[in-house]
């Protein structure tokens, strides 16, 4: 059975990309999955079922769809890697945090040392904290692969 | 038996204060709990077990202290209220706020519409969205009070 | 310690006085909660958090207000009484019978025989039917007083 | 791994195909699950088991059959779709849509605007509400397809 | 708080006594809790319901009204004392045996040793098999009392 | 997938054959899984671990091995059959209804008439009551097979 | 409520003395609990139910009724303190660590640095690391006394 | 599908392979699962991640990465075959048999009789205790073979 591994978090640059790729030049047999990364898709993801007056109902709308999926495989994974990047409020990605550490789903934070101490309470519930996508594929080589 | 309400979140603002005292005023029975809200005895919660060398660790175990005292409030309250104010990352209340999603305690969110698109993956889970501690000390007076 | 009764459903006649006084006369330690059952009241339990320009969204943010309220006494109670009235569709208590059943919480219906075949589903994962609070009362007196 | 939904709810139009075949177009690969929807089938499913003089009984016997094959979809899918029409009590929909709630699984609502009102606790706990068919394919194409 | 023992099983002679008044007798601070143990109030706990023209029917409202009862006591129990006796198949008790190994809560068995064989399932998932009342008021004494 | 039914209880008749074979003639996709049903090898299914010398012992190592293959698929199972017959204690078949009720599987007891006073427990938590094995088939080919 | 604080592992020293008498001299409100201290006692747990020819089975039926009294005081509990000291192999000091932590329990391990390295699984599951009663004493005061 | 064994505890011996070996040549479908065994990799599991000056650390970041693969097996596995060798602490052993007890995972010890005593609280918890690893071969044989 192939391990499942969850990403989750910033979106503007290509951490997935280097993680998937990474793990696909090691031959390790993981599938991935994220929430919907499409930024203008994810802000629309309710838009479908009726326009809205105001911010808030669009968003909500939005949320509560993009939430179906993320629910999901979040219950379905083995491992979620939270990837923090340097702008932005980001807060959807410490909520996964809390939904994983809730679960007992094991994760690992991927983040700058800069927003150490802001995240303190989200690495100190993370079984690991790496600073580039090139510690997770070591990571998740080590863990599906090393006998 | 008392409700109890976990109060998570900002702690540069007096929010927690106006919603303790409302109850009171109010004469509801009502149980608060919070994290540890003294900033330096925060972030100095595991100082005792011996000196760092690193920022990382120092921050690690004083998270890890400060989750014991929260973990618990957060397993018994019945509701939790969480605070976002206008400055600093908070994940530790977004974190809370997925903690307490995946564990189905509901939560009411506090904050300024200037930040209601960040949060909407916060809110899409939360039951209720206030913007001043005088709207929860109503809707607390309501769910306790109410015949 | 009390036994916990959560009473759910109609509101437009006095089952619950029935069923409370009958209890109260038998002598019985019964703690009894309730959905807030001010008709007004329920529907405008959002309220104070903001008017809403459409019926679905007032409506949504008193149902999750009021949810609050009823998730707890849910959590918290021993035994539910589930009542259908002749009037109005009452979806709501069939979602709190759903909610009992899933949580493992024991629940009594209380229904006149002319809807049997429409609550089959209910009534199947249901410890038993009542016809009338007061044989709802002589079961809370068998169970908690019987030697 | 196919993405699996039950359908639940109204048995008289045609909507649970209309998904089916709407999701087929497109491609996705899900799997689809029902109650028995064949009414008479399903009125009769303990007739087996032996007669009952009463209609209480024989209904208590097909609604506890009925409810083996139902708990078994509801524990195994990732989303459930519930559907209300304009016309009969269907107390059994509402009770699956508090079933999915109490187990944190997921679902859409599908009725029309006109009983928005009646149904705001089921929808309160809803992440969506549809109504049409081509609305809940378009969510299903977005959860499942979208990068 | 005092210690909760759910006292399970045969109903024909006065173990329960004999346990009650040995931790009485020694001071412990236990509160019992049992099925109905009066046989005709049992048998006909589901009468007030409506008479039933079948055996089968009116055992099982009984059950079931007595089954409310005694999920609550099981669910609330610190430790469970099965009896079984050498009369009666006394599925009942072999039934909440099931039920507490399912839901973790240690019970001890107490039986002679005349029915070993027969028990062995049961037994084996017990912490202790007793043969008399004496036996579990000491193992009730050792466990609340002994520093 | 495969529907997955547990077949417990009385080990002297052929009904689990007939229940197999009955379903294999129907098509039905069930995979069938059953407690070791040599009486022999169960009753020695500790010994290669060392002789005890006496009967409790030898009986609670060989119970205790047996219970790891019906742990298992106790909760690997959608559904339980559960047969009494008209001999011995078959304690071991009313723990097994225990143990799936408080797990929330699904059962439907398969026993004679003869017995339903006695069994009035198990049987109140049953979904069904079923007397010979070609009900349990025409239920099974119902509830996989009936659009 | 009081705190709830269990104290397990190593026997031989007085370690709970110590931190029980530094809360109490700091006028916390915590509750302790503990296995059975008295190492005479605890290996004797069982022989009130019959004398056993091998070592195996006596310490089995002690180790089987001291888990009575473990298993809910550890489910009752807000934290746990688990001790090794330097001599023994303390493997149920490790068990109950493990069981703490599959349960979502916090605890905080008390230990010299000389067993770091053997420790180190126990500890990465760990909320702190304590080196001497009166820096548990300091974390318990920090836990339930700061504002 | 295959039966899953996770298989935890000391590395210094073959016992790993001999069970392995066994099961393939008695061609049973078993899917054997371990933390990471080699010794070297198994204690550099975090160093990919940046140095640690303290031994402390360096162990807590290897343990919490280990922790990851442990986790996900333990709670995948069927039953667990917990090792305990002649030599070293081995608490880690300790840790995982109390982390399949809470979640009711069973598992069978597997160690010399000299170390009984000190086993006894994991000992109480195992549905068996083995000396040779051909004893665990049988007993692998006959639960998932036997008829």
């Amino acid at each position: 059975m192939a391990y499942r591994v969850y990403l989750s978090g910033e979106i503007h640059t290509d951490w997935r990309d280097q993680i998937i790729r990474g793990c696909k030049d090691s031959g390790l047999d993981i599938e991935f999955s994220s929430a919907v990364t499409n930024h203008e898709a994810s802000d629309a993801a309710g838009d479908c079922l009726g326009e809205e007056g105001s911010q808030f109902w669009r968003d909500h709308k939005s949320a509560k769809v993009n939430a179906i999926r993320i629910q999901t495989v979040i219950k379905h994974c083995d491992l979620a890697i939270i990837r923090f990047g340097d702008k932005y409020k980001q807060w959807n990605a410490a909520f996964d945090a809390g939904y994983c550490a809730a679960l007992g789903k094991p994760y690992i934070t991927l983040h700058d040392e800069a927003i150490v101490h802001a995240l303190k309470e989200v690495d100190g519930a993370a079984q690991a904290w790496a600073t580039s996508p090139a510690q997770v594929v070591e990571i998740l080589t080590y863990i599906t692969n090393q006998a």
